[in-house]
Formats: structure tokens, sequence, C-alpha cells
């Protein structure tokens, strides 16, 4: 008997996608280069040579059944443990091999968390503007996602609205910053006021609130923002990491979960997330991943560009008009769009080869997402597209 | 709030684990070598050299972008495509890529398989002696999976048992052939049999009846061996395959799952698999693997040392009074101990740095497995303990 619960989900295509294939076809027609294509979360930095040279050493000089025979489920010990001194070398923690549990990217991560520290009815919270994909993630273990509105006004966190939906229900809160969609990183004083925050509820409803982390765009911030690690200011966070964005690594799916060593039951979190990945027949990402990215732990694609890039359209789009809050890093930038509609806004962008996504499913109606992982030079053509889609459609 | 579910499965460390663990700390003592460990099926003979290659061809000449980009969710379509063509040119079947869906080896493929067909509650029937993970595979999806004695004769299917347990509640069946722990492989008559009974049991029950045919040993298959194409008898089979074994990958978890194109809904069930994956975040297998293996989809490793193992085994185990049937494939061989109780069997066997394992929890109690995945030379000289052991401890 077909399961109707996953049958039914065919129907809702992701927004992003579907830009993103009109715009491959819409390349088809006048070329690609001339589409100015900001629908997709894609690293459009290659990943750094040490990665490439560190698997081709692998593959010429370690022996084959030592290299692809059967990981731990929890992860390759030595890779738990360099990850674990990576950051705590970086960010001054403490963590022990016995705290990385190595996943399929943040995505799995994420799946794992909630599944260790949620049972099904139990409330997770998140806060708009949120990726989409938190959904399926969260649902489909039983768990409920609720979407605490968004602060327009900078993108931090809306924390009266946050305070009145934390009840006593709400077994986790999930964060992601820097942020996907927004651009923002959450600041130490967002960071302070959220960490004692759930400090007092989890007293005041005698039950642990945990933080779950998502941190893909931890290594992509801009110069002189302020950009804490979240560990550090609350014990019960895990944080779920990918080097999807930082190694441009996408579909290698390869990431980890690393629970603070101060949060309660830290190890037995990792241990069960073990357990969960044989219920769901995946067991542990690819061996040779896990051992070729020990090399670059501390390394970065040459992600310089994004940075180039914000700038520029930061300053044209604030010249243009429009209202957009500065991003602190990711390769995302989160503009308010021109007329209250951002689906139609964004559908006659499409007119001028302008691919934007409207944020009606990240929870923010109004506004745009633009992902500026493409070439600089596209983004300085885009500019005068995107003065004329303004001044035809809204300056008329 | 810790999800009890998982946390109790801490408990129940399998005994297979257990036995190398205690393999490794008495070769710590005595060297590696002395410990007669046929505890793990873990390959022993390297991966082919040509996927070595074709890894480092892929990394050294491809665009890194394009190499560990975003894969599609049911798999990149290429790979889909050859993986394809390869299954209709080796068995004379009809699959297009639109059958196939990119898995972490046949645990993944089963877990996605098993969640697309029941809903919970429903049951899943399995034959003992079968491999126990299938356990929380099932269980976590919240169907129920239930056993079918074994047929201890010859290891084929015991069809009175199976006839009277496949009632109306059975929405699948889960069979695995070459079979771990047996070694037997199913013959075509077996499988007409099964086929036409599950046909019949389809009818009468008003829904449809899934097979799901695990396979990840289906390339090692010993001279002479009737071992028929499964998909072939029955429409509705998905089957589940995994490189581990046959090119000795098991730590990259790369598999597919392939639904019969005659199978009810079949694209649909590739489709649902695809929103599978993203509840579980698992989204892909490494793209580099995907990639990687459709050079060698037509090869194996040097698979040649099993069979040759085995016909050592076989012989001396014959020799020496046991009663066993003899292995068609795989590189398993399950003897009936020497006393009812095999674990207590097993754990005088470890006084002779002997580690067999105990068929307890393969559902299958009396008996007891041998992977002989190690090398010949090491069997050789496993023989002589086994005759100490057998005239030490059974011939007083």
């Amino acid at each position: 008997m077909i399961a109707q619960q996953y049958k039914e989900m065919l129907g809702g295509k992701s927004v992003i996608r579907q830009l993103s294939e009109f715009a491959t076809e819409r390349g088809k027609e006048i070329g690609y280069e001339n589409v100015f294509d900001y629908s997709l979360g894609n690293p459009s930095v290659p990943a750094p040579k040490e990665f490439t040279d560190s698997l081709i050493n692998l593959l010429q000089n370690e022996d084959p059944m030592t290299l692809h025979g059967y990981s731990q489920s929890l992860g390759i010990p030595e890779v738990r443990e360099a990850v674990a001194e990576s950051l705590n070398k970086r960010f001054g923690m403490h963590y022990k091999k016995e705290h990385i549990f190595m996943t399929s990217a943040a995505a799995g991560a994420i799946a794992h968390a909630i599944r260790c520290i949620t049972v099904p009815g139990d409330e997770i919270l998140t806060f708009a503007p949120y990726f989409p994909e938190y959904n399926p993630y969260i649902n489909l273990s039983g768990a409920k996602l609720k979407i605490v509105p968004a602060n327009t006004e900078d993108f931090q966190i809306n924390f009266e609205q946050f305070e009145k939906m934390l009840t006593d229900k709400v077994m986790a809160v999930l964060i992601n910053t820097p942020n996907n969609p927004s651009g923002v990183v959450y600041s130490t004083e967002t960071m302070e006021k959220l960490a004692g925050l759930l400090k007092q509820k989890s007293e005041e409803y005698g039950h642990d609130i945990y933080l779950i982390s998502d941190e893909p765009y931890r290594e992509i911030v801009f110069e002189g923002v302020d950009a804490p690690f979240v560990s550090k200011f609350y014990d019960n966070t895990i944080m779920c990491y990918s080097f999807s964005k930082s190694l441009s690594l996408p579909g290698e799916r390869i990431g980890y979960l690393a629970v603070n060593p101060a949060c309660k039951d830290a190890e037995l979190i990792v241990n069960m997330c073990g357990q969960i990945s044989r219920g769901i027949g995946h067991n542990c990402p690819s061996s040779l991943m896990q051992l070729g990215v020990v090399d670059v732990l501390d390394k970065t694609s040459d992600i310089s560009v994004y940075e180039t890039n914000m700038n520029i359209l930061y300053k044209e789009l604030v010249n243009l008009g429009f209202t957009c809050v500065k991003p602190g890093g990711t390769f995302y930038i989160f503009p308010k769009a021109l007329e209250d509609d951002a689906i139609a806004f964004c559908e006659k962008a499409k007119k001028y080869d302008l691919i934007l996504v409207p944020a009606d499913s990240f929870g923010c109606p109004g506004y745009f997402r633009m992902a500026y992982c493409i070439d600089t030079e596209k983004v300085e053509r885009s500019i005068a597209a995107f003065r004329k889609f303004v001044e035809t459609e809204y300056r008329k």
C-alpha cells in the first residue's frame, strides 16, 4: 500500500527548484550567460586544491580496504577527533571525539538532532525568514515546526513574538546564523538574550529546551561583522555543520553534528544518533569523504567573491530604492519587493531575465532572496537589467 | 526531552560487533594473524583498480564544481541511466533511469522501500535465517517485521509456514538471495513458487504485496549454481542493491534501488523515495561515488578467493562431522553447532581463537555463521584449530 504521506509531498515542488529550472530553460534560448540566475544557493567557487590533492593522495597511497572499509557508525574515530581539535583551536571550545557525529551534511545533522530530543507531537520553533527544507526534516519526524514571525527591521530575533510562542510544548529552538535567506548574522547581544530566555524557560517549565544551531555558513562572514560562536552561549546546544558551502562540496553530503560538551546527555545524544542512522539505513557518510576533509578542516574555498558580490548588490539595490538589511555573511541578500506581492514582483522580474526567489515559502511574504554565488562579472551586468526592471515596472 | 525509543536501542549491541571487538582485543595479545576471526562480513579483497583509476581521473580532469555539485535528489541522471543500461544488458530487463534511485547502499534502499509501500502497523515478512539489521530498518519505520521460521533442510523457503503467516496484514515480503547468513541462493523453483503465492494472495486480499529483494551478494555466486534474477519472477519487485560487497566499498555507502518497470506505481515509488530522503536529511549518496561507480558497473573485485575459501571450509567442516548446507554464493557458511546451544558452542570456540557467530540473532538458534572473507592461508591454518576444538570439547 503506497504511503500517502510521501505521495502527497510530491505536489509541493520547491519554488527555488522551479525558478532554477526556468533559468536553465531560458538559458537554452538566450545563452545562460545572459540569464541573471539568482535562484540557487550552489557555491560558485571550486573546492580548495588541497582537498582534491588530499583525495588523490588517499587513493594513490592508502590501502583500498582501509580507505573504503566500514566506518564506525558514529564516524571514523580519527576524523571525529580531528573535527573536535579544529573546533577547540579555532573557537576555544573543549570538544572530544565523543561529542562529534559525522553526518550527511547539515541536513542529516538536523534530522538526527530533532529525532534525539523530541518525540512526535513536540514543538520546535524557528525564526522567519527560514530555510523551507526545515519543514520536511522536522514534520516527517513527527515533531511540529512553528515559525516565529520575522523582525524585519534588522532580521535579528523578534523576541516579543518568540517569548509568546515559547510555551511548555517547545522542546527545541532551531536557529540558522549566518542566515539563509537574510544573510544576517546574529549578534552577541541577540545570542545573549536568546540564551537567557532559553535558560529561564527551561527552569520555569522543568524540562530542557535544546538549541539546534544550523551553521553551514559559519565560515562565510564579511569584514567587521560580529559573528559569535553559538555554542558558547548556551550549554544545551547541538551544532549542525556542513562542508557544502565552505568547501564547495554540496554533492558530497559531508558534515557533522557537534554536541556542546556541557550539554545535558551530550555523549548519549551522539550515541543515539548512531541508532537513528541504523533506522534510516544511512549509517554514515562516505569514508573517503570523511578522511578527505581532515586535511582541510581549517580551510575554505576562495570565498572572497561572495563579499565582493554582496557589496556591489547592496550598494546598487539601495541606490535603486530598495529597502535592504546589509548581509553580514552567506551568499544571500534579502530585499523588500517593490510591491506587497513578492510573487508577482518576481514574476515580472523574469521578463528582464532576473531570476529572484519570492520569500513567501521562507515565511516572510513581501521580500525576495537573491543567491549571489555567481560570477562578479554577471552581477555587474545584472545591474542594468535591474534598473530597467524597476524603471519600467515601478516608475512608469 | 530525550527520545526513549532510540535510547533503549543502545543496550542492544550487535553480537557480531561484540565478537569482532573481542577478536581485535585478542589480536593485541597473540597477534591478529593468529586469531581466526570469522565474525565480520567485511570484504577481504581490494576494490578493482579500475574504480580507483576512475576516481583519480574524475578528480584530475573534471570541473570540481560539477564533480562535487548538488546531485538531483533521485541521483545523478547519467548515473541512473548507466545503472539501468547495465541491468538491461546483463539480465535482459527493461529498466529506464526513471526506475532507479541512488541510495546509501542496500541499507538505504531497504529503508526507503519500506517507507514507500507500508504505513505504520503493516506487516513485513522475511525468512530465517535473516540479517538482524532488518529489525531497525523496519521497526523504526513503524512497520512490523515478522520472521518465517527456517527450512533447515536446504535453507530455501519454508513454504508451509510462509503460507500460514502471509495474512491480509502483510504488505511486503523481504528476501535476501544469495543469503546472509546461510550462503544459500534461492533456486528458480523457489522463486517461481514464491511469486505464484504472492500473486495469488495479492488477488485474494485485493491489495498489492510487494517483494523487496535485498541483493548485495548478487555478484558473488559460485560455479554451477542456479542464481535466477529475482525481479524477473514477480512484477511488484523492488530490488535493493549495494556496491559494498561486489566492489569492496562498504564504507562508501553507495548502492541503488531499482523498481521493476512492470511494478505498479513504479515511477511514483522512485519519486517518493526522493521525498523520504528529504525527511531523513540524507538527500543522496556522495556525487563522486555515484560518478565513480559508472565505469565499473559490470565489474567486481577479484572475488574468486571467496569460492576457494568456501570449498576448503565446506569440505573440512563436513569431514569434522558438521551438518552444513553447501553455500551457493556470498562469503558465509552456516553450519549446525555441535550442541543445541550455539551461543555456548561459540563461546567455547573462543578458547581456540575461533571467532564464530551464533545464529540466535539471525532467527535460527542452534546454528552459527562464519564470514570467510579472510585470507585463504588463514582459513587453512584455522582447520587445525577447528579440529582441536571439536576433539577436545565434543569427542572427549
